[in-house]
């Protein structure tokens, strides 16, 4: 029942694309993400996945548009829609998901593939 | 798929303690909700509730203590544990928790029971 600093536990990792878990609940994980660059196109078949932009800028793309998000903005990726995260720079996001949805998607590990840690 | 701005949804309404559903990711809803003044004792059984507060501070008291949470922190309160929020002045936060769990916890509705629309 401590709170959490999101400054804080942002200050305390420097990786891209590597969820750290800062809380939970029930069977779902609050993570939070830096990230830059691009991704890969990648899918969860049964699950959501929300994201807010804590600072930067998040350009998630899909196959038939892109839609940009700013700081104290969110979006929720349906289910079985295909997306990938840009940001041109550095981006802290925080995530909501399931427990167990790989940050990759369906389908075998590949190399950007994550196992998020709590911290 | 669109995105959601979160300032301009807490533009859209003014009531206290009445959380409005701005997203959902598979059974579970983030909401917006602006809190001032003292809320009333409560529990979840079986559902733990996320704070996360985005503009003024929030107390929240548990039976044996109370934390202070500012401007991006945030804080879970697992199932089961009775708590309180309270603000001296008014608090913006964003809560995750799953669908169907009442405001004012297990047990009948009471004066302070709301249930959360859609904005």
């Amino acid at each position: 029942m401590d709170k959490v600093n999101l400054a804080e536990k942002f200050a305390s990792f420097s990786e891209r694309w590597s969820p750290k878990i800062v809380g939970t609940v029930d069977d779902y994980e609050v993570k939070l993400v830096k990230v830059e660059g691009d991704f890969v196109w990648h899918s969860h078949a049964d699950a959501d996945e929300m994201f807010l932009v804590v600072e930067g800028h998040l350009r998630m793309d899909f196959r038939d548009r892109q839609v940009e998000v700013g700081p104290g903005e969110m979006i929720v990726v349906p289910r079985g829609v295909e997306h990938k995260p840009f940001a041109a720079q550095e981006c802290k996001m925080m995530l909501l998901e399931r427990r167990g949805v790989a940050n990759t998607g369906d389908g075998p590990a590949n190399a950007r593939t994550r196992a998020p840690e709590r911290i």
